[in-house]
Parts: structure tokens; sequence; C-alpha cells
């Protein structure tokens, strides 16, 4: 919740500025209009030799829980130049970002999740800091019931359909909030920041 | 440039946090990181009868340049709504949104610009508060010299490429800064904010 504003101290107000549609966080004192927007998390399925380049997650939310390498793209960097870093920095393997293969809009958290199809350059891997494993697994390996995301679930699914048909297509959905709560239903954030 | 923690008002440093390896504007006082990520544009290609959808800009950047509908999605929507809202804010205009068709990074305004294919339900338009004129052009006549930004014209030829095969594909690629400074020579960024 955005109070103060950033650029000069002063309060914020939550109102439509002139012009627009929606209300925004907009300085009382120089004017500065606080715009919130969704964030992009890019990440890659990556392969060596069938098998599939998965993280147990060390970190919150669902810590314990294995997702694919993916985090929120930064700022200075493209899309593909984003999933290649944050498939390094959570995995330590270095891949070629292939096609862009699935993207998710998640509306309720404000995401957008996209995924990269990609290849290990070698079989060499590591637990970055916000993992506590890595695996290369087979289809037949991979723990549905403990992944951490819905996106990841859905991008794994349909990675594995198109393998399998031998077509790789780009797929572009949503996910709405879950209607019933579950335990340990996986979460849709990549992160609570 | 972040100056004052938006939580609590007080000073901010740019630092890099625990953990974290890219600076962040961190406050001196409750700690909270303030997180700067790029951007997603959305907007579309919305056809009648073979011409094209297109919009003069009556703000700036590039005020009384042409360019497809587009503009900042929004928390709260998916990239296919922001889309359809862009388009219906500034052309008027109520379309069908069909497949994602060209992504384009454009790391140095730390942007992500999105668009889709579309079609008009009916030729009705007009020009929203940020558009000087509306149009449906032709081929022959889409102002190439007057274009607003790169990634229209980009996203453009592709269009008409991919139409006159017969086969519309899903483009992502990027755009580099400009090597040399050009009068006229149209902006990257959708927006200064």
């Amino acid at each position: 919740m955005i109070r103060y504003c950033q650029l000069c101290g002063s309060d914020a107000s939550f109102i439509v500025p002139l012009g627009d549609s929606l209300p925004r966080h907009v300085c009382g004192t120089c004017g500065h209009i606080h715009y919130e927007n969704p964030r992009l998390v890019v990440g890659c399925v990556a392969e060596w030799e069938g098998k599939i380049l998965l993280c147990r997650r060390a970190i919150e939310p669902q810590r314990g829980f294995w997702t694919l390498p993916a985090g929120f793209m930064e700022n200075g960097e493209t899309t593909a130049e984003g999933a290649f870093r944050e498939t390094l920095e959570e995995s330590g393997a270095r891949v070629t970002i292939d096609a862009p293969f699935a993207m998710i809009s998640i509306a309720h958290i404000n995401q957008v999740h996209l995924f990269y199809r990609g290849r290990l350059i070698s079989p060499d891997y590591c637990a970055g800091e916000e993992s506590l494993e890595v695996a290369l697994l087979s289809p037949e390996e991979i723990p549905w019931q403990d992944l951490a995301f819905r996106s990841v679930s859905l991008c794994l699914e349909r990675y594995l359909a198109d393998r399998a048909r031998g077509d790789f297509a780009f797929h572009e959905t949503e996910l709405r909030p879950p209607k019933h709560a579950v335990v340990n239903h996986p979460a849709d954030s990549e992160s609570a920041s």
C-alpha cells in the first residue's frame, strides 16, 4: 500500500488522475503518479536427453515444492535473457533458450508467467541459493502432487503433451483463482514481493 | 528516481539487499524493498474487411504519429483483456481478440510489447481521448514514415508478410537502441510514465 511519494516523501492519495480512468497513488505535493502494473515471471522448460530440469524451492512461498526455474524479469533484459538468467541462478544450468512455449495471465495476482523451451548445454547443474535441490527428471518422475505453482503444472502438462505429439505450439492461457480451498493447493504467486 | 519509502516515508538507499544480486531502493527504517520491473504494453492488429485499424496519437510521446492501439497492461486483467481495453479506449472499436502475434522485448526502456491479432466486431470506431483520429487503412495506405514506434512498424511488417503468405506465426523478437539518431525517428516508448 503506497502512502508516501517516492520522489518527494509527501503524502500520496489514491485518486483518479485527470484524463485517467483508474485510481492511482498521486502525490499531493509534486503530483507524481505511482503506477502499478503486472509483472512478468520468466522461466523455461529445459531438457537434457529427454529429462526436464526442476528445482525444489528453498524459499517461500511454496518452500519444499518443485518448480520450473523462473523468476521476475528484471529491468534492462529481454524476456529470453531473463529466462536464461533465472535458470542459471536457480539451477546452475546454462541453457540454450529456444522458442516461447507458454504465456499464462494470472490476473488476480497481477502476474504474467512466460515459459520458454530450452536445452541444457551440458548436464551440469547445482542448487542455487533459492533451491534446496535440482534434478533432471523423466516425465514419470515428475512430482505432480508436489509442484509449487499451478502455472508450472499447466506448463509441464502442455509441454509433455506437445512433445508426445511431436509438435510444439505456443500456448496462451490464463489462470483464475481456485474455486475451492484445498490443503497444500499450489499457490499462484512466484513471490509475495 | 526513488528517494523515499512509499510505505513509511523514510529515506531509501540504493543498495543490494541481503541474498539479492542487484541494487534496489531499500528503506533504511522499515526495510521495504522497492522493486522495479519491466512493464507490458498490450495491443492488437485489428482487421475489418482487410483493412487495419490505426490511431493517430493525441498525446506525447510521438503526438501526431500513427500507432496500433496499445497501452500499459493494468493490474487485475489478462494480457488479452488489456489488448481489448486499450483498443476500445483509443479507437472506440470493439474487437475479438484472437491469437498472440508478436512479443517484442525492448530492454533499454524496460518494456515488453505484446500485440494480438484481432477483428473488429463492426466497422464502428471513433477517436478516444488519446487519439486525434482513427482509421481503417489498407496496406497501401499505411503511413510507414509516420508510425509512432519501431515496435509498431515491426509488427505491421511481419503481420502483412504473414497475411500475404496465408499463415500467421507467433513472432518473438527484440529491439535494441537505434544506432544513429535520425530526425523524427520513431521512439520506442509507449509512454514516459
